[in-house]
């Protein structure tokens, strides 16, 4: 009753009969045909433009997210598709719900500790304090019996192509500082410690964590790079599964399987 | 029990210890560091990489989507999130849910005229013939008292700055063709037949239509780019909810005024 | 700018310190102990308390669409629980997605045609009016090249024991009248004109949306009441995964199948 | 390559021609027009019919879940609604994307803590043993400085009408034991421990936790059952925005004023 009232206020877009602003800039002239896909989420989520190499490495990151293969999430989308084609989008958001900690949850965790580790520390940060610190997140993590983010991958051994190629790709473009070398770090301190040399690289979620941390965007936001990414994907499996479509089988079968011990 | 099985198959992606290969290409050296996020969306979408004339088209074409500033999927992601900020991708899913018929499914309905009634004409169609398709759809839309998808705007008057730009654009990179003439002219057919002169030209939605047909993609994915586009869109009002809240005001303004019949 | 400011008022719940009302009645006394959960959903959708009679059947409509096995649904719901585990509400939302015009459609469309066809006609109706409206319906539904929508099944033949069931149930409790009739009137219709004698029985779909209508439910609320049943259904999907899981065993078979023929 | 198959099985529902069946009962016999949704719902999550002890406790549970009036779910329901009136399934889903830690996390936790806690206890464990426990589970929670789940409330003060209800009515049906004892140890012993008299009484998600508990159901379906209770609110929801629109306000209101920094 007595509540105070705060006043509503957004700068994400606005429009009248001849201007489109979005996030300050003018849609026609600033954004379109000027901007690519990626830009413009770097845009929105930080506030401004990417610089030039800003825009190669986070257009890389989200490369990484978009496509693996036939995840549960692009069944759940294919199966999805099948009972409501006319709602595509509700296809696609199916299959995004299915990016939970099981899959999408480590980035955020690594993207985590990395900034929650520097936070307030300068950017030139010795190595061997990095080194310290790095020691530390592992002993946190062992201690308290929870995997440790970022590191080692079941099928991608001994190293994980898509974190060598997004570290090559930060250190061409003046992008590779503290947080990258604290998840190397992390690496390194896990390999020692668990007495496994060479067999915990960063992995891509780990590198991802890194390197958008470099470019500054919360930890909090790192799910949302991963459901921009896969959102492209899951469109794209609704366009293959127009071609060649598979739901409609992986039903069958698993219904007839599924009560095979009751209907002989 | 005697169904046939067909075999499930899918070319989206596939990876080994060593590669990760994308719709034929390699993630890391023909993608990574190469192709922007609009670009790999139509990889995804068409099978094949866009030419840099696509290129600028298509992402300016997704650039439309992004960011329409407060709309009611901005709301519902945002109080989403205000629920379920450990769920991300629930949050933008919400929002996604909100493109339907009222707000996304002119792009579907106008692509799907414009395919539909130049399916088997040949790229050369000439001026005077398109004329005479565009007038027998605007005849058929008011037989049957449909609106006219993709003419016209409540807001952007006279013209949409953004089919301006579209057409710009698409001119510019030669991939102004068939589609956009016929699109054309059912603004001219409908202006003329309702005696509207300059006041239904060809909007946003209806541009979108004209582009995706030059480009060769399905009506039936036209909402497919509407959900990518908007995703970005719905991650940048989450990242300003995190800085500046508005869901929480939202709702108890609205729990308030709802009941205060009651409460008094 | 000028905008009309229209009132925000809601009449379904509300509470105080020691009160908590939904509908105008008191949660504890009224409805706790009282009222099961298909008697509350009766009345959260139209605003009154089922009488005996209406709860009996209304709990059987129900109680039709809670499971159907192993759907694209119910498969879609244990996939996204796989990767989400931690967000339950996802899962269940993913297998509602899947409840479009495939699945769900035929319900509302059944219960509209009833609605729309008995608007403003008195209750006694006579029987041959009623088959006079129920030929229109055929001819119309023929003519549009449409399916009829609440007769036939592909499994359930000669007749679905669903629908027999309900309306043995309407019949019982004094709730069979213009519209059960009218439905089964559409039946009689089709199965003469397309010449297929005893082969297009009423569905339990043409049953439930004759039953709904019987009841007072506005045909755009019939898929409300299958996602009501469905979601419980989908729950229990969940509790079968948690005991015997099969999500990881379908995303194995498919992935490993999907790309036999790159990875031989 | 050389994994193992393990066969898919599945007891939930089956059907041919003339059966149809679920959890091993006959549709249209054994449960339609006997058995109410809620009762339904127990049979689908636990495997068994209630007892009709089991079946007015479980119902007012669900009851204490279905309407908590205008929240931020039945917001996202009406603003989803609104986008696509013809995905009715879509909208309920957004709604329940909501249901996440902030809303529904507590009862899963005051589940989880109870059955943590008694795993393994004889049903008749003493009085004294219990309050130990309690003791235990309160020193845990302020030790890692999480809210104890389960007991006082922002609103209902002193007492929560539905957890006094809920405990009232297990009693009446003999399904008061060691999980509702210990919940109210929970209590006493946290008023004790923080020094708030009267202050720290169990709330409707410490009372729902218990009984679920007493009912034998699993923490990791406490989300489950809320989830069940909230469709069928938020189905209210658009029955009731479907006479009394409230969602164009609130989008209309929250647009100009989000931007009225920018229009003047």
């Amino acid at each position: 009753m007595s509540r105070e009232r705060t006043t509503l206020r957004s700068d994400m877009g606005w429009s009248d009969a001849t201007r489109i602003r979005v996030k300050g800039l003018d849609l026609m002239t600033d954004i379109m045909g000027r901007l690519n896909l990626g830009d413009f989420a770097f845009l929105e989520i930080q506030g401004r433009l990417p610089t030039a190499s800003e825009s190669v490495v986070f257009n890389a990151m989200l490369a990484t997210l978009v496509e693996h293969g036939m995840t549960p999430m692009a069944i759940a989308t294919r199966l999805t598709y099948l009972g409501a084609p006319e709602s595509l989008q509700g296809a696609v958001a199916a299959g995004l719900l299915g990016m939970g900690t099981t899959f999408a949850g480590t980035a955020e965790g690594a993207a985590r500790i990395l900034q929650e580790a520097l936070a307030g520390m300068p950017n030139d940060i010795a190595q061997p304090e990095l080194q310290v610190l790095a020691d530390t997140i592992v002993k946190r993590c062992r201690e308290a019996r929870q995997p440790i983010p970022g590191i080692g991958h079941p099928v991608h051994k001994p190293v994980d192509p898509r974190a060598t190629r997004l570290f090559e790709l930060a250190a061409e473009h003046g992008l590779s500082g503290k947080f990258v070398t604290l998840m190397q770090g992390i690496s390194t301190a896990a390999e020692r410690t668990l007495n496994k040399p060479g067999q915990l690289p960063v992995n891509a979620t780990g590198a991802i964590a890194a390197l958008s941390s470099e470019l500054g965007i919360s930890w909090r936001l790192s799910r949302g790079l991963a459901v921009i990414g896969r959102t492209v994907g899951l469109v794209g499996h609704i366009a293959e599964e127009l071609r060649y479509p598979l739901a409609q089988e992986i039903w069958e079968r698993t219904e007839q399987e599924s009560s095979s011990h009751i209907t002989g």
